[in-house]
C-alpha cells in the first residue's frame, strides 16, 4: 500500500512549505524565491522574456497513462522551450496548482520531483505560485521568466525573403506516441493490471510524456554564431507555426516534403495505423522542436549543425505558404494543429 | 436577448486576437506583449517583482452573483495588490483562462472589459496568457510582473522589536460582503428574477466585488519618505498576515482591539448577523490592504498620513503574537483566514 497523506492535514501554507523547503536557488538573477507576497529577480542590463502556459486534466493530459512525476516534467518543459523560441534562456518558473480532493501530499511530491528534475536539467529556479482547492480535475498554470541580451531576442516576424527555413530534431512522434497512448487505452479499458507492449516504440512514448526543449540547438546556433532572423517552438504542428512566421513576418513560404525530418519508429506506427504520415508530421504537435529562418548566408553555418535539417526557404507573400509534394505538386498549408478550442 | 457567438467560431488564436487586438502598451518597461512565444521586457537596473494567482471557479468565485467584468476587475487587482506589497510598482500582467463551453465570446469580453479597466486604472500592460478549453468551470491564472528600485524593495521578513505596526484602511468588510452575498443566495435560490435589497450595504458590496489594491498608500509611503520595514497584503485576515510577519522576521508583536480600523457598515452587518465584529475583522480576509511595519522614529510621518491606522508594536518573539482586548486581557492570535486547501 503507497502512503496516502491528505492535503487538508497540512493547509495552503503547510503544503506549499512542505512542497518547496528543500528548492536551493541556482541563479544569480534570483534575489528571492519562493515565501513572499513576490519573487524578486534582478536581471542587470539583459531582456526579460516572460510565458506562460494553462494545463487542464482531461484537456492537456489524462492520468490514465500520464504519470505525474512525467507530468511535472512537461509542464516545466514546455515553458522553457517557449523561452528558447525567442532565443532566450529561461531561468525562473513560478507553478500554480489547483487540487482536488484525490490527490495526496505524496502525489503532489511525485508531480514536484518531475517539475524540479526539469528545473535541475535547465537550469531554472522554481521560485513561486499559488496553491488552491479545485472542485474538479488538476489545474497547472506555469509561467516562466527568461533572459537574453538586447540584440539576441528572436521574433516571429523577422523573417525575409531568401531565407532558409530550419527545424530541429523531427517531427510527428510525440502525436504518435499519443495516439499509441489512446489505442491502448480504447482496448484496455477496464482491465486493470494490463501493461501494454510498447517495445520498439519507446521513443513515441518519451517524445509525448517526456518531451525535451531544444536548450542545445539555441546554444549551438550562438556558438556557430548564428542568429535566426525569425523562430518560433513547434507545439502546435510545423504548418500552424510556419503560418504564424508567415503572417508575423508578412512573408510566403515553401517547404519540401522530402526534407521533413521523421523518426522510423513515427512512419512504421504511421503505416501500422494507416495514418497518412506526411499530415501527422505536419499536424501532429507537441514536437517542441526549434523551427527557425536563417539568411541565406548561413547555409554553410546551419547545415554543419547536427540536428537541424534545412526543410525550405521564404518567398514574398503574394507566393504563399506551400508545401512542395515528392512529385512536385504544391499544397497550400493550412493550420489543422491542435486546437482545443475549436474541438470542444 | 443577447448575442451569443459560439467560441469554437473563433478558435484559440482568433479568440485571443479578438480579445487583445485594442490593447495599447503603456509601459516603456513593455518592449512586445500579446503575439509571440514570450513578452519582452526591458526593466533597466530595476527590481522585477513577480506574483501569480490562481482563481477557480466554485472555490474563490461564484456566478450567482458575481458579475464577469467584476470577476475580470478583481482578478487582476489582487495580483497588483501582491506587487504593491513588496514596495512596487505592477508594470505588466499575463492572463491565462480556462474556459467551459459555457462561456460564449460576449462573456469574455464581459471579462476582459473589467480586466482592462483595471489595467488602466493602475498603468499596466497586458503583455499575455494562455487560452484553453475547460471540461468545468472557469480557470482564471494571473501572473504580474511589478518593478522597484534596488534598495525599496520591502519583504516580510524585516520587521524589528519596537517598530510600530500600521494598517491601511478598514477590515473585515469584504467578508461581511460575501456573507451578505452568500445568505441573499440562499434565501432566493431559484428565484431567477429577483433583485435583494443591498440599499445601505453598499460599501460591503463592493469591498467583496470590486476590491482596489493600494497604490495610494505606497505612493503616499514614498511621498512622505517613509520605507516600511516589512509589508504584506491582508489577503487571508489581518491574523494570519500578522503571522507570517512574526514568523519571517522571527519576532513577536502585540495589536489592540480598539485600534483595529472598522467601517461602520461592517459593525452594523455582523451585529445583524449576530457574528462577532473582531473576528470578522481578524480573519476575514480579502481586505487587500497593506499591513506593514515602521521604525518607531517615523511615528510622526505615518501618523500624518490619511488612511494608514497604527494598530500595535513589534516585540520580541518570546512574548508571541497577541490581540489586547479593550479589558486588557490577552489572547494569541490564531491564523483562521480563509485556506481553501483545509476547508474541502
Amino acid at each position: 500500500m503507497n502512503k496516502r497523506t491528505e492535503i487538508g492535514t497540512l493547509g495552503e501554507f503547510g503544503l506549499i512549505r512542505h512542497l518547496t523547503e528543500k528548492i536551493e536557488l541556482k541563479n544569480s538573477s534570483t534575489v528571492k524565491g519562493v515565501g513572499d507576497d513576490a519573487a524578486v529577480l534582478d536581471y542587470q542590463n539583459k531582456e526579460i522574456l516572460v510565458t506562460t502556459d494553462l494545463l487542464l486534466e482531461g484537456i492537456h493530459f489524462d492520468f490514465t497513462y500520464v504519470p505525474l512525476k512525467h507530468l511535472g516534467y512537461k509542464s516545466a518543459v514546455v515553458n522553457f522551450s517557449d523561452v528558447y523560441a525567442m532565443n532566450g534562456r529561461p531561468k525562473q518558473i513560478t507553478v500554480s496548482l489547483g487540487i482536488s480532493k484525490r490527490f495526496s501530499v505524496e502525489d503532489l511530491e511525485e508531480f514536484y520531483s518531475g517539475l524540479t528534475l526539469a528545473c535541475e536539467v535547465y537550469g531554472v529556479d522554481l521560485v513561486g505560485g499559488d496553491t488552491s482547492a479545485s472542485l474538479t480535475g488538476l489545474t497547472i498554470s506555469t509561467t516562466c521568466l527568461g533572459e537574453a541580451e538586447k540584440d539576441q531576442v528572436v521574433y516571429r516576424s523577422g523573417a525575409k525573403e531568401t531565407d532558409l527555413i530550419c527545424v530541429s530534431g523531427d517531427l510527428g512522434a510525440a502525436y504518435m506516441g499519443l495516439q499509441l497512448l489512446e489505442r491502448e487505452k480504447q482496448i484496455f479499458k477496464g482491465e486493470k493490471d494490463f501493461t501494454p507492449d510498447f517495445s520498439g516504440k519507446e521513443y513515441l512514448l518519451e517524445r509525448q510524456l517526456k518531451p525535451e526543449a531544444r536548450k542545445d540547438i539555441v546554444e549551438l546556433l550562438a556558438k556557430n554564431d548564428v542568429k535566426p532572423t525569425s523562430m518560433i517552438d513547434v507545439s502546435d504542428g510545423l504548418s500552424s507555426e510556419l503560418l504564424h512566421i508567415a503572417r508575423e513576418s508578412n512573408v510566403g513560404c515553401q517547404i519540401y516534403e522530402e526534407r521533413i525530418p521523421i523518426d522510423f519508429q513515427t512512419a512504421s506506427m504511421a503505416e501500422q495505423f494507416n495514418m497518412n504520415l506526411i499530415t501527422a508530421a505536419m499536424n501532429g504537435g507537441e514536437d517542441y522542436e526549434l523551427l527557425f529562418t536563417v539568411p541565406l548566408t548561413d547555409h554553410d553555418k546551419v547545415a554543419a549543425i547536427k540536428g537541424v535539417r534545412i526543410i525550405g526557404h521564404i518567398t514574398k507573400p503574394e507566393f504563399g505558404t506551400l508545401l512542395v509534394g515528392r512529385d512536385g505538386g504544391e499544397v497550400e498549408l493550412k493550420a489543422q494543429g491542435w486546437n482545443s478550442l475549436a474541438q470542444e
